[in-house]
């Protein structure tokens, strides 16, 4: 098997299988993160699989139509590429890169390892305004259809970009003022006290070990108060809260 | 096979099989929750597995010991319950009622359908100071391992309770200031502007529907603010953004 094609030959030739992190290519699977992809990027989208149970046809073709991205019916290919039942819609898109906003709050996670909660902070990010995502290496497969997922589309809506360790991001964004959420954090996120700034990166751990002790010296570390019966918060919580109380503050 | 073993046949002649929700007993699946369970309800425990390749043998012993818990090497037995690998330690025990307090807040979950964000929203409420669980039926089993195992053992630190309908649970409790967090909400959580109680039950929909219509209602309806690029937030953020707001307040 040749998983080398030119997009070219793949276009013509679609052997398209389970999704694998090397190939530039991923899928949306199910109607709605569908949706959001052909919105919101539908310069990437190479093509729509349609199961001919589908109840929503008619507005998906007009879209697809509207967009200029060839609708299938497929009800074989859908089930290889899905891992779900009741999978009616699919997605095949091109992976696509991005650049960060140098004038906006960025949220930055170090090593994130699961790719349900990728997927669940990136729609938190943007539920909650926050566009920028740095994805510090090692880290979960954004592209992955798990991921995108637990986005619920909000991927497509959001500019990420992966570095290969966190100086290479601050060295880029020298401007942004740098809050390091750490267990032993020194300063306790209140509503009351919560540090005010008006571009701020949020910068988080992995999910089994957090950041480590060196982050303490980068920039100003937070501390979500807890009480001693939680070993820790779930990461997807952490952040959650984090961005709620920096994107409210007035 | 018969599943309705006396306690006593069950510890004489111990079948033990994959989890199943109709058995009065469950597990708990890794040190981790196995600890927390052992600490907070080891009247509950009828016994401890352990692999032979377990790394704190000799604590987890003294633990038992100190607990009357028998403990017994079986790598098999693990293996057997255990869907993931890299699972070493796991605690048999008896599934348990519980009541909840009258003078303390209380979260309630109505018809709440997956099993890991159940977990994830228990340690988010005993993280924050919440001790007290109501979930309204149908809802997703709290004893199921996955469930345990996503809450980190936070479900042996919390008293829940479960109900056939909202109104039974409204019922026994009429002290409590309802607030309901829907998307059509009349209030906008903010950091400045929280309702104040001082006894209070936040009540959260399942993560497809939400809460319907007639909640709107009952109490006070509250929508958390977010961009109208996602559809909504996911539950377990929702929950952990509602209950660290309303336990913050001053």
């Amino acid at each position: 098997m040749n998983e080398e094609k030119t997009t070219a030959e793949y276009k013509e030739q679609p052997q398209i299988k389970p999704y694998k992190k090397e190939v530039d290519y991923s899928y949306t699977l199910g109607a709605f993160p569908t949706y959001e992809l052909i919105k919101a990027r539908p310069e990437q989208v190479r093509k729509v699989l349609v199961d001919t149970s589908f109840t929503d046809k008619d507005n998906l073709k007009k879209l697809c139509e509207e967009n200029k991205i060839p609708m299938e019916f497929n009800n074989k290919l859908i089930s290889k590429i899905s891992d779900k039942e009741n999978c009616y819609v699919a997605g095949i898109f091109e992976k696509y890169n991005c650049e960060l906003h140098m004038d906006k709050p960025h949220l930055v996670l170090v090593n994130p390892s699961n790719m349900g909660n990728l997927g669940t902070i990136i729609r938190t990010a943007v539920g909650f305004g926050i566009y920028d995502l740095a994805v510090i290496l090692p880290g979960a497969d954004i592209f992955n259809p798990k991921t995108v997922r637990s986005s619920m589309g909000a991927l497509f809506k959001l500019r990420f970009h992966q570095y290969q360790n966190f100086e290479k991001y601050q060295e880029q964004f020298s401007s942004h003022e740098i809050f390091t959420f750490m267990l032993n954090g020194e300063n306790t996120l209140t509503l009351q006290e919560c540090p005010k700034s008006n571009l701020y990166s949020l910068v988080f751990g992995n999910e089994a070990t957090g950041l480590d002790d060196s982050f303490l010296k980068v920039g100003t570390s937070i501390f979500i108060p807890q009480s001693p019966d939680v070993d820790s918060l779930n990461l997807t919580i952490a952040v959650g809260i984090g961005i709620y109380v920096f994107a409210n503050q007035k």
